[in-house]
């Protein structure tokens, strides 16, 4: 039977990502070795970053522009601290829309001074606050694009007087922004990506070295642009699945083409939400993220049918966040129009039975 | 051709371990689903995470002795910060006997005072120190038990009176020693236990709670402990394929069955080193790593020929490291007898063709 994965992270690949990452650890390349056993420093695995790294800033439309792209370890979490490590010097602003965005903040402050600029945490995060201001004297500005847990999206990005720094994690290369009205772009590879394992980070160059902190080494995004992301061992499998991943979405046509995707298939998943008299959507309409479409079951009593029929259907992890509870479909770029599909037609396969 | 692959890291894994990896990127488990694409909270994962955690502990025979076992991301260099925020409180004492031992201070004494307790860096580390003293008023004493660049391995650990902290990264899972008496264990992944992308770190939980530093949450060893070492989203696949690894290990018949496995690699290549006139080995005899043989060519009108030798006997990857120069052997646990067995041949007819 046909799987139809949802999950929110680690999340479903495309298919021929998947099989060329399954042959490059038998033997990549036809060298008679496995990827996992030749050294980072080889030609093999430096072109591989290389491409990986310049495929970021093609796609973004960064190129030329200032920008670095890394390949690192940690996580998103450990990006948290590692731009305060190297921006903050007395006080930055966040924009506090969710359980990632509170984190983000909570790691900061252990430094120094953090100020929300906004937040949404009096509605349980379903709504993007708006009209805020931004201090001139912030050391940068923080937010996070698409929250996750959440299922809600920054649709327009605020005009900041100070570098302004995204958690990108769950929406990054599927729409299409300005994004070099950004000065740093992280995202954990594991939604749009490519596996857990490594967290690109994009920063533009000329933000760096404004701190007195003596800045760890391994925490030291300068060191690691010197060193070429290869500072020390990098996260040879994750890179590699990632850069098929980017090559793969230049196949199909950059982020313009899958934002037409995402569109349709946010379109549907939420036109049945609204429509279906046994669903209601838990983010404000304006604010809600194509990625990431969160929903509860009006009728607890047909809880049990539902999650029946989602099996059958071949349908997988719609469980919603517990901070949100009911559901969640995460539509990340790999997704098929057609699992979007299968879904909506149980939801309202369940109507009928109703 | 055969392939005989002396990679010093990343590097070689059992043939059958990169078989189930790969399977299991297109389908784990018969789930129709990928490994990379199902979460990292779900029963399968967490079940491979509880695995992996049981099978370091069971193979070091730290078993019930007050250890947790943690794969953390960032490579052994990010335990170089690590160790040093959880445990550095005024001062702490390291002993230098390699680059690797030398990062290690470097990026420890940017929080706080660190003394070399001695060092071979006077005879490029050629040799390890002994019969140093450790004072009883340090935070910890820190030590590389083998030096991967330099050749040379720690035959005996120091009876340190202050907590011991050990890199193992070249050497962990490869001879029997005494595992307990170290208080924290730290090894990047990619040399004996799986691919790049995770590294190990095994703590005796009472040396922890000890500094008055408010320590980030992602360096936070007891966060770490405290959410089953799944604080953020694990290496997955790193994770995974180390666990294989684990198995294997286990298979063989443990860390008792591979050490002899090892002395036997070891013995022969060292045999051919030192009675073969064309080569000399660099490290210090006493002090010879098992793990990664270095040595010199005395000829250097040979190296063409013996260079084209090797690769047309499928040799790859025995160049020494610029710091040291010549070759090196890599031999981990995984790396066949027969190999050191092709490599050896080589070295000899060359010196019949001397
Ligand atoms: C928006 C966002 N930020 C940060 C994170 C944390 O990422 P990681 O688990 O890689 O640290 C997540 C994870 O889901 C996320 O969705
Ligand atoms: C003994 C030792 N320590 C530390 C490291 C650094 O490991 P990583 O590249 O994972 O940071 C290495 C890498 O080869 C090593 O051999
Ligand atoms: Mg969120
Ligand atoms: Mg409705
Ligand atoms: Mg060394
Ligand atoms: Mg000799």
């Amino acid at each position: 039977m046909k799987k139809h994965n949802f999950s929110a992270g680690p999340s479903i690949l495309p298919q021929e990502v998947l099989l060329k990452a399954s042959t490059a650890i038998v033997d990549y390349n036809d060298s008679g070795l496995s990827l996992l056993e030749i050294s980072h420093r080889s030609k093999d695995f430096v072109d591989i970053m290389e491409k990986a790294r310049a495929l970021v800033l093609e796609l973004l439309g960064l190129e030329g522009k200032g920008y670095k792209a890394l390949f690192l370890q940690g996580g998103a979490s450990s990006q948290f601290l590692m731009i305060a490590m190297n921006l903050l010097e007395k006080r930055a602003g966040y924009l506090n829309t969710g359980s990632w965005s509170t984190k983000a903040i909570k790691e900061a402050e252990k430094l120094d001074d953090i100020y929300e600029v906004a937040s949404s945490a009096n509605a349980n995060f379903n709504y993007i606050p708006k009209g805020y201001d931004i201090p001139e004297d912030y050391d940068y500005f923080h937010c996070t694009s698409n929250n996750t847990i959440f299922g809600t999206q920054l649709k327009e990005f605020p005009n900041s007087p100070v570098p302004m720094v995204c958690d990108m994690s769950s929406d990054i290369f599927s729409r299409v922004i300005d994004y070099s009205q950004f000065d740093l772009i992280y995202a954990g590879a594991q939604k749009n990506m490519g596996p857990a394992g490594t967290t690109l980070v994009v920063i533009k160059e000329d933000i760096l070295g404004k701190v007195s902190r003596n800045i760890p080494s391994i925490m030291d995004y300068k060191k690691h642009i010197g060193a070429g992301s290869m500072f020390n061992t990098p996260p040879v499998f994750a890179v590699y699945t990632s850069m098929l991943t980017l090559e793969w979405l230049k196949e199909q046509g950059g982020i313009a083409a899958i934002e037409k995707e995402n569109e349709k298939k946010a379109r549907l998943m939420y036109s049945e939400i609204d429509l279906n008299p046994l669903f209601k959507g838990f983010a404000s309409k304006e604010d809600r993220s194509d990625m990431n479409a969160t929903f509860t079951l009006q009728n607890e009593n047909l809880k049990e049918t539902f999650e029946a029929m989602l099996k059958e259907a071949g349908i997988s992890a719609v469980n919603g966040h517990r901070s949100v509870g009911g559901y969640r479909a995460s539509m990340y770029n790999a997704l098929p129009l057609d699992s979007v599909k299968a879904l909506v037609e149980v939801m309202s396969e369940l109507e009928t039975k109703a």
